[in-house]
């Protein structure tokens, strides 16, 4: 076993046990809601945190590549959503995984795609596909009031494909601004995604899915009537954009990027760590927030935060820490080579710089285990 | 060979006769100027795009990482400097390259560092330490009339440490605002180092290397009188935010990210892609530029242009396709399935996405070979 402070720095480092807290607590609630969960594993890519999330089971589970895909069926996966709008070259390798006995879902919002897909030879009953539907104007999909989603369905059905249900992604919540206005950004992804499914099966389609999710919007929702799955991603490790529009605590914050102090500029308040954007992503999702956390919080290597001490700035491979703007907090005494964990902004960014996990337990400083991440396309 | 519109995308791509252009116009400024070339290979990360530097010889080179000082030793080279401030736990690996036969320096700026270099025993000669000097409070370093600067240099020759030399990066240069502003940078960077190179040999110090550097003063100094070497990485690929600051032109830019359309929004006038921040980085370096190119320019697959498109937002695996705020282009068309190429605002940023290049040459669609870069710390 190793020592948290023997790891080569920087690198990240996951609570094991605020994962499964994460995890239950989003599992118990969606549970009363009378929902299933579909994870995304975009955030972890990681087929042992994929573990923790259907009690060992390889329950159903969403992915944002085809490369993550292919790895969760190699560890034995067999229901799995691919949640980014299908391009037709890659309907190979969807048939491919098909064939391996998985039962492999796509994405798509346009007749072109309907038809590309209805077309393609599997040797197998068709490609099952959802339809995107636009909740909130944030990315892809048809509107659910517009007449397209019917001719989708209708070119599905007119080819070889299936059509499996509906999908939708409230883009919106991410911004949202307090309690009241997630569980309307719920709502209103419900009710999107429902009445897609209402005219779908007016027109004659069976829609026996209907998935909506976001890590906010999963938290948020009260009602989930009519929604038969769940997909949320960012919770298994949360971020400081989840704190800041109150999903979380910073409590909740399973992963951080354990850094070294590598120097100190007393005269400008700074101290320097080895741990730059190269280890945090360049993502600085709070800056729209009420407050700034910059590239994150800074605590001990036992997680214990220092009073409002930022990573305040970053180059490729130097972190700068320094007390957050207009706080009385004094810069700790830290030395050149202790070690610092950086509590992250955004977790699918930060976590996308690495290759591995080292898993700790609260109140421990040993590594029980690495877990490699999927990279790639 | 590969032909470029049969690689799974998102990738990158990288013109290796616009990479070979790029460094051959910085080695005849720098032989114009007479001082020599040390490139930093922190933005290609690669051997075969270090090969392009020296004429295919094994030259002096920087490193911003471990990782990649041992991946350089692996290839051949035995003249690397690490420019990163040396954290005390880093210096076994320093040592067991040196026992390699690999002269490693390492940097520092402050007598800890040098003291704890000093005691390390590498059953050799003495570490080699570049004093790290500040030249515009932009990250570490001391400021060359600190007196801290001759104590650190008294510290390595009281120990079993070399003083090799004086180092500084002008920082400043990147928000550098037209020629005058690059100028004054690049003549203040080496006014510092050679201030710093002058005090510790008036305090008896032999100094024998002044390292100074960036891209951007680089391309703008005009006069290295008693600088011995020069830094720079990003040249290689250039991006946005050097075009952006009159370093080089779009032209020169000799990496982008091939990307597939997988939909459209009339309605918000966008076309989505299946490359979002995953493959090009959350950097938005030129945000505070003059313009502001957004996640990059778009172009087709043969590299010529759109008008005005930008790749406008991103979210993991999705990038939104738009015309640029104010122009009156309209938007092209572009159908599902088409590639396009993204050229980055950051090239370092970018290419830290990814795994490998897909190298090909201008006018040509075959990928000519796979570079893979150097991951980790």
């Amino acid at each position: 076993m190793t020592d948290l402070d023997d790891v080569r720095t920087p690198f990240l480092a996951v609570d094991r046990s605020t994962v499964q807290a994460n995890v239950d607590r989003l599992r118990a609630r969606l549970d009363r809601l009378g929902a299933g969960l579909r994870p995304h594993l975009k955030t972890a890519k990681s087929v042992e945190v994929a573990g923790l999330l259907h009690d060992g089971e390889q329950g159903p589970i969403t992915v944002s590549t085809l490369a993550e895909a292919e790895a969760f069926a190699d560890a034995g996966y067999r229901d799995i959503l691919y949640a980014v709008g299908i391009a037709p070259d890659k309907l190979g390798r969807v048939v491919d995984l098909r064939q391996r006995g998985v039962d492999l879902a796509v994405l798509l919002d346009s007749v072109e795609q309907a038809t590309a897909l209805a077309a393609e030879r599997t040797g197998l009953a068709g490609i099952p596909a959802l339809i995107e539907v636009d909740c909130d104007g944030h990315r892809g999909g048809v509107r659910p009031d517009d007449p397209t989603l019917v001719e989708i369905g209708q070119a599905l059905r007119d080819g070889r494909a299936e059509l499996r249900g509906v999908l939708t992604h409230a883009g919106e919540s991410y911004f949202a601004d307090g309690d009241g206005e997630l569980r309307a950004a719920a709502e209103n992804e419900r009710r999107c995604a429902v009445l897609a499914a209402e005219r779908l099966r007016a027109a004659g389609h069976e829609v026996p899915v209907v998935s909506v999710g976001s890590t906010p919007t999963a938290h948020f929702a009260t009602d989930l009537t009519g929604v038969t799955e769940v997909r949320a991603g960012n919770f298994v490790f949360f971020d400081l954009v989840m704190a800041g529009i109150g999903v979380c605590t910073v409590a909740d914050l399973a992963m951080s990027v354990v850094t070294t102090v590598i120097g100190h500029r007393p005269d400008k308040g700074w101290i320097l760590t080895d741990g730059g954007w190269m280890a945090t992503s360049r993502d600085r999702g709070t800056s729209r927030q009420r407050v700034d956390q910059a590239y994150g919080l800074v605590g001990d290597l036992d997680g214990t935060l220092y009073e409002d001490l930022l990573m305040s700035d970053a180059s490729q491979e130097h972190g700068i820490l320094s007390i957050r703007p207009g706080s009385t907090a004094s810069l700790p005494d830290i030395p050149i080579g202790a070690k610092v964990r950086i509590l992250p902004v955004h977790a699918c960014a930060t976590a996308a710089q690495h290759d591995r996990y080292h898993v700790i337990e609260p109140g421990s400083r040993t590594v029980w285990d690495i877990w490699t991440r999927i990279r790639g396309w």
